[in-house]
């Protein structure tokens, strides 16, 4: 599947969320350096006038959410990915449009993955990703461990 | 101020935050046993048509900043609340309408940040949440570090 086919699909995916939808949610980039989602401030904001910590709870969760949907499945394999464990660290407020980064799995753990996807249907994985702002600065940012199960 | 007027004003402050509109979250009890945040699953849905994770997220992060910033300014404080730090479990896939719930600080660690605020203007508490479906079986729970800061 091409990288544009592979961003319409996953934006379809996230489209399909309701919360996710309210919250204005774009993926801004897919490729081999990892996924980007953006969303507006305006849509995010809490009563102090920056992102609310929800918002960027969501957006961190779902970048690397993605990020591993994508992965598995242009790898030719159909798994629910779920979010099981996560630890957030909010650094600063963000008084601006919201950005999520999340890089690829590592390789040597995603092959772990994959292998116990093989073995027995289901396995997990520890992903990271991140809020800057547009100076660079960290936001918040996400370590989350995913599970992933074999579609039947 | 009493307990209804309390409710009153926090429902408004979560009303005029966007993504918490947009989720439908009500404030269904806030008392000496702390406060119970709601949300109809419709409007939180995710992909595998269960609870999505970044609402669950947002709905624990919110039931214990809105039981802090109450329970502070019911002590006469004026303070901003911010999330620091959390960590989210999420135990169990969640296929009905969301509810929250985080019990009041601790009375000991409450003293301590209040002795913080009146020290020198800031403190951190860490405080618990829990998302349970009906039947009392657990969700998703959350641990989190909370910033109080007082307003000029």
């Amino acid at each position: 599947m091409s990288d544009a086919h592979e961003r319409h699909r996953l934006q379809s995916l996230l489209d399909a969320m309701p919360p996710v939808a309210a919250m204005g949610i774009r993926l801004a980039r897919l490729d081999a350096a990892g996924l980007r989602l953006e969303a507006p401030l305006a849509r995010n904001v809490n009563d102090k006038g920056c992102a609310f910590g929800g918002s960027l709870a969501s957006l961190l969760t779902l970048a690397a959410w993605g990020v591993l949907e994508s992965r598995l499945r242009q790898t030719g394999i159909e798994a629910e990915v779920y979010v099981a464990h996560s630890e957030l660290e909010y650094s600063s407020p963000l008084y601006e449009d919201l950005a999520a980064e999340a890089p690829p799995p590592e390789a040597s753990a995603f092959s772990a993955l994959l292998e116990k996807l093989r073995a027995r249907g289901r396995g997990g994985i520890v992903l990271t990703a991140e809020a800057r702002d547009a100076g660079g600065r960290v936001a918040a940012r996400l370590q989350g461990r995913y599970a992933a199960v074999l579609r039947r």
